[in-house]
């Protein structure tokens, strides 16, 4: 399951409370599409600013609806208790497989990060991925820590962070150097995505794929097949969109509006402190999402 | 009671649960020396690793020890829903203020830091201590915006960092333009403690504090009487300790083993993924720590 299009879902609220109605048809879209794989709370799906007994039900429901798509469930939390915690629900619910990134609060060692991903993997008996999101974790992992993540047994992929097109291929070739051939990557942030995967990622871990499975999938299928135009036209389509990722603060805020405005959310889906964009934004979504899938 | 030395305790624990017994033992240091407050749950009491039963257990026990010293307690989280459970526990725990820093996980806009203050605020019926620590939280306030949080009525104080000593009063007394007369300074690092109350600081919101109170209640004497030749041997005196904060990754793991040192809890008392030192890292604290109390 750690290749080809993994896709986010948000996980929406309604007066802050999980939102299951919407979340169930959220999740329709990506099974009616057949994205290869789910990624449920996710930094997308707001796992951070959930409760544990928040996280079971996301779990539950997910799972229920998630049919034979296989189903990766973020676990992150600051405290290592916690995270074991999570990792129990998260497989006792159905899991596939877990995301798990290093949450800090104090600024760790190299040795901290080591210490804990080995302590959660030996509790674990669905496989890892490793989550790389400096820009919300605040945590920088060298290749060569990930080389040693990686070699242990039930770690099977990596979520990079996003790789601009000049250096992706360098950067996937230095970090593969470190790693097992078990393992895969899967790159994020949606504006690399086309960079990621031509530059040899297995697979895209998709915030757009988690509400525009369509063309996300179209995107992938034409990167594998090396149709140029297609994926230059897809890339065209959807650049409105990841422009309005770049200009409002990342991905999440405008991919629950753009939700919100296919009519599958509250506009007020997100988790406080988060909140929901202005209407000269929503303005620019909205244009962005013409003719998206 | 923001004014004078508050003291941050450790939150030790015992194979990875609250340690009651070894809490017990600090604080009676803490009230035996006569601080002027305590600091609750701060950094230094890992409030970011430990559960909502955890911490009112925690809040609980130190009113229980507290005597008649002000106790004030941190209230953080990434969830705005969680920070407001936190709060209402820690109120019904007898806390006499609240320690609220802006956690993160998502990048935050100004207005979403500003929103979360005035949503707390509204909730709460002490005062409160806007914690400013970017080294942990990655949330960066600008001076305008820590003066529109001031503003609030709640806000009682600002727990600042260090301050180095050509720029601390400068920095200061910019702050304290955008601020509200009522609103109180506290410096917090310890090794800049000295510049921060010369500066004007009102308040030390202190690590040393939380375990060598005595040191800590002299330095606060001296540097407000001008006693420069005192004040010059206590800094002396406690250098040590502050380089060894230096070179350990900040001030808790070092607290934590020193603590240790004087039989006051566990060897390993600090909530995973945080470990505790090293022998050689142990050595240097040991040496830093004669003549301390």
């Amino acid at each position: 399951m750690f290749s080809g299009l993994c896709a986010f879902p948000l996980t929406p609220l309604h007066q802050q409370n999980f939102d299951e109605k919407a979340f169930i048809r959220i999740l329709a879209r990506l099974t009616d599409a057949g994205v290869d794989s789910l990624g449920i709370l996710g930094s997308t799906g707001s796992y951070a600013y959930l409760s544990r007994e928040q996280r079971r039900r996301v779990v539950q429901v997910a799972k229920a609806h998630a049919g034979s798509i296989p189903m990766m469930v973020g676990v992150g939390a600051i405290a290592t208790n916690e995270v074991l915690r999570l990792v129990e629900d998260a497989q006792e619910a159905g899991a596939d497989a877990l995301l798990l990134p290093m949450m800090s609060y104090q600024p760790l060692s190299a040795e901290e990060i080591f210490a804990f991903y080995e302590e959660v993997c030996r509790h674990v008996s669905v496989p890892v991925c490793l989550y790389d999101n400096p820009r919300t974790t605040h945590v920088m992992l060298a290749d060569e820590l990930q080389g040693r993540i990686a070699a242990l047994p039930a770690i099977a992929s990596i979520k990079i962070p996003g790789l601009s097109a000049p250096q992706a291929s360098e950067r996937v070739a230095a970090l593969r150097q470190h790693l097992p051939s078990r393992v895969t990557l899967g790159v994020s942030g949606d504006a690399w995505a086309t960079a990621g995967l031509q530059a040899g990622c297995e697979a895209w871990y998709s915030v757009c794929g988690g509400l525009f499975p369509r063309c996300s999938l179209a995107l992938v299928r034409a990167i594998r097949s090396g149709d140029v135009a297609q994926t230059a036209a897809l890339n065209e389509q959807l650049a409105p969109l990841w422009r309005c990722f770049d200009r409002y603060g990342g991905s999440l805020r405008v991919i629950a509006s753009a939700a919100a405005m296919l009519g599958l959310c509250d506009p007020d889906s997100l988790p406080r402190p988060l909140l929901s964009l202005g209407e000269e934004a929503c303005r620019e979504v909205a244009s962005a999402l013409r003719g998206l899938a």
